[in-house]
């Protein structure tokens, strides 16, 4: 996505503002706003576009398929001193922040907990919930099942899992945070819809025809949407990223009690509500190591990495978070590049939603 | 490995005494002996030659190296209701199991419970103690990081991480558990050496040369050790492979206190120990579900799984396990198919530890 430069940069708060104004006139409550607002704004401001208020795209076609559920009550369902299960309701940002929010309360009397959230939807990018852990200097899990499946088992023909992501975010001391946030598809399907609008074949590896064939025309694979799971092909392990997508099915999905949506999609086709599960964990690095001890080591870790002779001197070794850190550095002093297609689709839903255009 | 038939299968139990005695003659501790023998043969009865007994020539190995200690005190210490650091002190598979009963008493109080292990070592088959939470009707996860790196970080040139790997295990009802037991490594290095072998040339992405460059040559690969991190090449994903090994490091190694192998094999190339460290996590699915709804949707999950129209119908669609599982069913009842490699290892070992041979 081409940057427009510093001059045509949209401030964060006339985005948020933009963006809560049109969820606000869907009807949706505030809680829901709000904390839906807050993540899509936080994925932008990491470089996360995908993630970002881009997904109202999706919310807007939710709401068009009578899928939305406008004023959820989010609930406790159940709860221990290092546990608690949530029902959410409707989008996942509100109650993924609410039970992150316990996690960190649970794990900050007890050194580690799980919060488990049913009953959701799409929550936007995994790792700023994570991140909210290391926030009180605690690592931080967030994973989620998806409404719709995409990536196909190794060996497999038909989309079985969502690109199912698993976040980690973990605190050092003079570095950023190690922030992973991964999809545990080889790519995120964004890729091959750009390859095709470009008209560009994709790597072999990246997708399957309907007959789980690899393909590398992006066309093909636009159009049958079967992702293949991180490794790509057999001989590449492929079965492990199955194996990791499974995994977080199990601990969003399964734990959470929500849908395991390649059954749900043929048993209920007409479900009011999608069920989708998230898991978020908060781990004390107090309850293992002395006083920063944790921070240090990491530190040494993260500068030993980024110290790793590069194969091209063009292209130092990164470790994850660092591309997200720099976005987010640059943006929250410069303000968020817009993509042409994105401020598109904030002026069309302005425009339906009838509030006003405020980044005009 | 050719299966040389039911008639040379070694009894479970023949192997495991065997085993056992020379490690005892090597001066092990009782504790040590068990606890090592019995994570060896598990490995075995899975399927796992990698991490069955095969792995004596590793400890033998560590022995002359003036590496092994042999009568390690396993100290807790720190410990809360739901967290515990233990001390291991030698050989990893002691102190792993009894790190994981730890984890599983905590657990079964608690709901949730997570034990490291510092100043350990080689403890086996990840899988084999994720296993062990399972038997008690928990998700179990264990980790490692390793004594010696072998995984190139994304972009650069020099091994950073050992193969990393991640066990997650999970009970189901009528089928058998789900248990993904995976290096983060694209493939182990047992499948570069065994293509030098054979002087077969290696897929692009499972190595690379000393410069950061992917090589096919299985000579050059099994030279320099550089392995991928899965995902195998940039194209297609290996900084999430990567991401997730260093994950693994944090977990295992940072959380623990353990040692980051790249930097003490640098620092400290003659300390005593490796302190090599792991991380075991128990979670009651009882915390969040209702008797045996958990078990039931994993079932309803691996049955849809096992349903989908394989592209290949020679090759069906696994899960996670079911490899290992076949396998432990086989030779719990027939016994344990030793490799021609394996049989004169442990002929050679007891030779030398001057104790009978047992399996002639």
């Amino acid at each position: 996505m081409a940057d427009p430069g510093p001059a045509a940069r949209t401030p964060v708060d006339k985005l948020s503002a933009q963006a809560a104004a049109i969820l606000t006139a869907w009807g949706l409550a505030p809680t829901q706003v709000e904390g839906t607002t807050r993540v899509m704004v936080a994925a932008d401001l990491r470089g996360i576009e995908s993630h970002g208020v881009s997904t109202l795209s999706l919310y807007d076609d939710f709401r068009r398929w009578g899928r939305l559920t406008l004023n959820p009550e989010i609930r406790v369902v159940r709860e221990s001193p290092v546990t608690a299960l949530l029902d959410g309701g409707g989008l996942g940002h509100a109650p993924g922040l609410q039970a992150m929010d316990l996690a960190v309360e649970k794990c900050a009397r007890a050194g580690v907990s799980v919060v488990a959230v049913r009953n959701s939807n799409h929550f936007g990018a995994a790792g700023v919930y994570a991140l909210e852990a290391v926030r009180k200097g605690f690592i931080g899990i967030a994973m989620t099942n998806v409404w719709r499946p995409g990536i196909v088992p190794t060996h497999g023909t038909t989309p079985m899992f969502g690109t199912n992501p698993i976040a980690f975010a973990a605190p050092a001391g003079r570095n950023q945070p190690f922030c992973l946030d991964m999809a545990t598809s080889t790519v995120a399907f964004n890729k091959i819809k750009l390859a095709n609008w470009a008209g560009k074949p994709i790597p072999v590896g990246w997708a399957m025809d309907g007959e789980g064939k690899p393909t590398t025309d992006s066309a093909v694979a636009a159009k049958h949407i079967c992702l293949t799971p991180l490794g790509g092909v057999p001989a590449m392990s492929s079965h492990k990223g199955y194996g990791l997508a499974t995994m977080v099915e199990i601990l969003a999905g399964t734990l959470a009690g929500a849908s395991f949506s390649a059954i749900r999609n043929v048993r209920e086709p007409e479900a009011e509500r999608y069920n989708v599960g998230h898991f978020f964990m908060a781990l004390d690095p107090g309850a293992f190591r002395g006083e920063d001890d944790f921070k240090n080591d990491l530190d040494a870790m993260i500068d030993a990495l980024h110290a790793v002779p590069p194969a091209n001197p063009d292209q130092p070794v990164l470790v994850a978070g660092d591309p997200e850190q720099a976005a987010f550095e640059d943006r929250t002093r410069n303000g968020i590049p817009l993509s042409e297609e994105v401020r598109k689709l904030l002026e069309r839903l302005a425009r339906e939603a009838r509030v006003p255009w405020m980044l005009g």
